[in-house]
């Protein structure tokens, strides 16, 4: 279950980093890299923090497959898919708490602390966006897009809590998903934002 | 023979990223660090990928040095350099083939599948020229210049495909640098490129 | 002692990290994000490198803490602190000098030669700020601010010299500290330079 999760999560991703590209008016390739970067990225520097080489992505190739088929679609029908770009939010949000769960149990079983944990179920969710970003050479959505990693850390927040608790993971994982999603989703609908930093004049 | 050409694919990528240096106006340091970037870049987040850290070009510091040489002479001799650009558009193109060879060898060895090996040649044969780019604040070539990441993945993937069939590792190295190398000196002479993806309005 | 230090140089480099996140007007959490990638981003890079898996940022939860308060510091009391920024630019400069010594010994200890050490020393002191700038989209600090980088390199350079003299340790630590912490306050005080690669039209 957890796993065609991932998958769904990875494939919606890699949409989102494809869709990038045609923003950007890159050739195909262009398209095909983002979608792989923004699909498994996140993934693979989470499993190269943890020193879990080599990364996960490389161990089972569907991951990669799967990107690259996101990436085809935006390619032939971007435009279809552009129309259903509502959904294609709501499934990203659905990705984003996959993700992030993931991330955690993963730092958890290696044996990270609260912080540890925190940080990589945003890693997880958030990198690959991150990378897509830095390759577009735009500045980063999550340091500036609201409630998007803050989602992530308020879900790998609540996993880091209940850990200490001896919950058993399966409910760990359910809550990181749903609390992560929901917030997002809650967050999109009513365009919560979060305070600037006030500009200064160095 | 093969140390020997990897070497010589580093001198050349350093010299291209100390170009990127001049372009940009940097200082020398600037220069140095982007050669050094771009020259073992792509080898240490192949190697840091596959969890054979310290990467190689720690272990044998040759790579650095050569890296440095390259940069010098840039800073020393650039306009007789840029003089001879299409030579070094042919070097490079060389390099990127010799590049998608060790890499994609390295991964098999790794024991990683088709996706893998592709993946790890074009990281090598790119990754030290998207670090380049993304340091000095472009897009990333690859992801808009034609048949440059294309020639080292068509490489890797004949790489990928040969190698089920047991054909000697020898063989295999061959038939990449001289298909990766190949495929970019005929893209560049005859400027083929890839089709954009569509822009959208979103 | 040198623990301390480490301490101080991460919380300093968190708030120059925050900073930014002020000039390109983000929001808070950006600034915190921003706090944690500048504070540890270079000794999580340099464990990396090393194979040194998970990062000691990692395994010593009071690292993340300290750069969430260097954060949080920066979005509450900003203007505060940059009245005091002369300040913060010579704490910076002995942050650097830290990292710089901490690199070295780390690279040394995992039996990297001289090109590794300077490496590893300039990427532990240089590594946050490169990641904070490629994250808010500028070209990095580090290839065109003069005598930043040079200052941890030269430091990492006669960490690597005396090394090979079996010098004891706490010495080695101390002269790197002292010369890239002073080349540093030398050069922003009389504001030297390095001579810029020169132009070429391609």
């Amino acid at each position: 279950m957890l796993y065609l999760l991932d998958i769904f999560g990875t494939l919606i991703f890699a949409i989102s980093g494809a869709f990038k590209a045609s923003q950007k008016e890159l050739d195909v390739l262009g398209a095909l890299i983002l979608a792989v970067a923004t699909g498994v990225g996140g993934g693979i520097v989470r499993d190269v923090l943890l020193g879990a080489t080599p990364p996960a992505a490389f161990q089972d190739e569907l991951y990669f497959i799967v990107c690259l088929c996101g990436g085809t679609l935006v390619i032939f029908i971007a435009p279809y898919i552009a129309r259903q770009w509502n959904m294609v939010m709501a499934a990203d949000a659905l990705g984003l708490g996959v993700f992030a769960a993931i991330g955690a149990a993963k730092a958890s079983h290696f044996g990270l602390g609260p912080m540890g944990i925190i940080f990589m179920a945003s890693m997880t969710a958030v990198g690959g966006g991150v990378i897509r970003d830095v390759l577009a050479n735009d500045v980063p959505a999550i340091v500036h897009t609201d409630f998007y990693a803050t989602a992530a850390i308020i879900g790998g927040s609540l996993f880091a809590i209940l850990y200490v608790f001896n919950i058993p993971e399966p409910v760990l994982l359910l809550v990181t998903i749903v609390s992560t999603t929901g917030i997002r989703l809650v967050a999109m609908h009513w365009k919560l934002s979060l305070p600037r930093v006030r500009r200064l004049k160095k």
